[in-house]
C-alpha cells in the first residue's frame, strides 16, 4: 500500500494535566500500531488534541512516534493551527522531524471565509514543502469544504490528499464520486467517521482514517481488508461493531477511546476542559467492548 | 457607573503578521477610549483577535492598556483559552498587570458539555481570583449557554456579569427578562451584537460591549446615554447607523472595524488566515462610513 491510500490509525496522545506528552505511553500505542497491518499512523488528530499541545509537545510526539515506527509505517501528523504562520512552523517541525505528510485543518476561531481558507492551505504547502493532507472536520473546525474548494486545492503542488467526513453510512458513496470527477488523478480521496466507513471503502475511497484503529487496530485492518474483497463480509463485519459505533457516536470517538486506553493499560485523560466520561457511562463502554472483544476473538477478527 | 455598568468598548488589537502586538498603535486606541466617556475597555475581545496572541503578547497589550487608561478607565482583559489550565494562567497574568475583571470564553475545538464550561469556568475564577465575565460569543465558541448555565455560574464566588450575544435587535429584552429572574441581585447582564443592542439597552439591560466604541467612541457613548433617557431617541440615532450596522452584520464587526482603523491613521491587518476587506468592499465601508460621520456631526451627535 502506499501512503494516503489504506488504513491510517489515529491514536490518542497521552498526556499529563500540564500538556506534557506521555511518550512511554505514545510509544506503547505507536508499537501495537506499528505491527499491526495498517497503512500510516495520523498522528496529532483530533482525537490526538493537536489543538491542546503546545509546539514543543507536538514535536516531543512526532519524535517518539518516528523513532517507535522505526520506518515500518509511515506517520502523518497534525500541524493545524489558528495562525498561518503558526501553521507553517509545526508544518515545518513535521517535515524536519520525519513525517511523510502533514494533516491541515481550516481550524478557526472567527469564522473563515473560502478564500482565506484557501490562501491558508497555499501558504503552508507552499512554504513548507511537505504534503499536505486537507483534513475536513466541520463538527470541530466549523468550515465545510465544498468540492470545488478541495478540487481547487487538490491542483497546488503539494496538496495531496483529503481527509473529507461522513454524516450517515450513505452518504460517503455519492461524495466520492462527485470529488474524483473533480480532482486530478493520483489525489487521495478518505474518510472519517468510523461508523460510516466501510461503505466509502466500498465504493472505492482510497483511504479510511480510523480512531477505533488508533487503540485497536487489528479489527479494523480486518475490516479495511474485507471491504475491498467482500463488501457482503465487510457489512457483516461492520454490523458486529455497532455497538462500539452507537457508543462513538453518542459519546465522540474521543471520550469513548480514551475509556477504552484503560484495556491497554494506559492511564490517560484528555485535556480540560474536556472530562472523562463519567464512571458509569466508562464502564458501559468497557463492559460493551469486552462483549465484543470476546464475541469477535471467537469468530477470529481481532 | 460600576464597572460592568454602562459602555464597555473593545478596541481591535494591532499586531504585525508575526503576532507582535503594536503596543504604539494600541495606546493610541486606548488614549482615545480613555477620554471619551466609555465605561470600560474591554481589551483582547474577539474583535481584539486575543485567541491569535501568544500568552506574552497578550501580556504586552493589558500592560500597555493599563498604562494608557492610567485609571481613568478599568480594563477587563479576554482570558479565553482552549486549554483550562492556559485560561488560568492568562486569568492569573491579567490580574496581576491590574485588570479589573477577566472575559471568559468557553473556547473549544472538540465540542464541550454544560458540565465541562462549568468545570472550566469554576476552576479560572477559583484559581485566579479575578472576577470573571461570562463571555457567551456562540458564533466563535459553537457554545451556547443556557439561561440555567448562567445561573450556575453566577452563584459561584468571583463570576460576577455576563456577555450575551443577540441575534435580532428583539431578543434581548426577553433574554433579559429570563436571565434576572433566575441569577441573583448585582450580577451585570449584558449584551453584545453593537446592531441589536439599543433595545437591551431601553430593556434595562446593565451593559453594551460594543465592537464600535473601541473605535469609535463617541457616538457609542450618546446612544448609550440616550437609551437610557429618551427611548425614541435612542431608536432614532439607532436607526441613523444602519448602514454601519448593515455592513458589520454582512462583513463582521472585526472585518469592517480593521478597514476603519484607516480612519484614524491606524495601519493593522487582522491575523491570518483572517483576511482585511477586499478593497472595493474597503472603499464602501470607507465611504459609508464617512457618509454617516458627516450627517451624525452635522446632527451633533459625534
Amino acid at each position: 500500500m502506499t501512503l494516503f491510500t489504506g488504513l491510517s490509525a489515529f491514536p490518542i496522545t497521552p498526556a499529563n494535566q500540564s500538556g506534557r506528552v506521555d511518550t512511554d505511553a505514545l510509544r506503547t500505542l505507536i508499537s501495537r500500531l506499528a505491527g499491526s497491518g495498517i497503512d500510516s499512523i495520523g498522528l496529532l488528530g483530533s482525537t490526538g488534541t493537536y489543538m491542546y499541545l503546545s509546539r514543543d509537545e507536538r514535536a516531543r510526539a512526532i519524535e517518539s512516534a518516528i523513532a517507535e515506527a522505526a520506518g515500518r509505517v509511515p506517520v502523518i501528523a497534525g500541524i493545524g493551527a489558528l495562525r498561518t504562520d503558526d501553521a507553517i512552523a509545526l508544518a515545518g517541525d513535521a517535515k524536519a522531524l520525519g513525517a511523510a505528510a502533514g494533516l491541515l485543518a481550516p481550524v478557526s476561531y472567527t469564522l473563515l471565509s473560502e478564500n482565506e481558507v484557501f490562501e491558508h492551505f497555499a501558504a503552508v504547502a507552499g512554504e513548507s514543502g511537505l504534503p499536505i493532507v486537507i483534513y475536513d472536520n466541520p463538527g470541530t473546525t466549523h468550515f465545510r469544504f465544498t468540492s470545488e474548494l478541495i478540487a481547487r486545492l487538490a491542483r497546488l503542488p503539494g496538496i495531496v490528499a483529503a481527509k473529507n467526513p461522513t454524516v450517515t453510512p450513505d452518504d460517503s458513496p455519492a461524495h466520492l464520486a462527485t470529488l474524483r470527477a473533480q480532482v486530478p488523478p493520483g489525489f487521495s480521496v478518505g474518510y472519517s467517521g468510523d461508523w460510516n466507513c466501510v461503505e466509502a471503502l466500498i465504493a472505492g475511497a482510497d483511504a479510511w482514517y480510523s480512531v477505533l484503529a488508533g487503540m485497536f487496530p487489528t479489527v479494523c485492518v480486518n475490516l479495511a481488508r474485507t471491504a475491498r474483497e467482500d463488501s457482503v463480509e465487510a457489512r457483516r463485519l461492520n454490523a458486529a461493531l455497532t455497538p462500539v459505533w452507537d457508543l462513538m457516536r453518542q459519546h465522540t470517538g474521543l471520550r469513548v477511546i480514551y475509556a477504552l486506553a484503560e484495556r491497554l493499560g494506559i492511564r490517560a485523560e484528555p485535556p480540560r476542559p474536556i472530562l472523562p466520561l463519567a464512571e458509569r457511562v466508562k464502564q458501559q463502554v468497557l463492559d460493551t467492548f469486552d462483549a465484543l472483544s470476546e464475541t469477535l476473538d471467537q469468530s477470529g477478527v481481532i
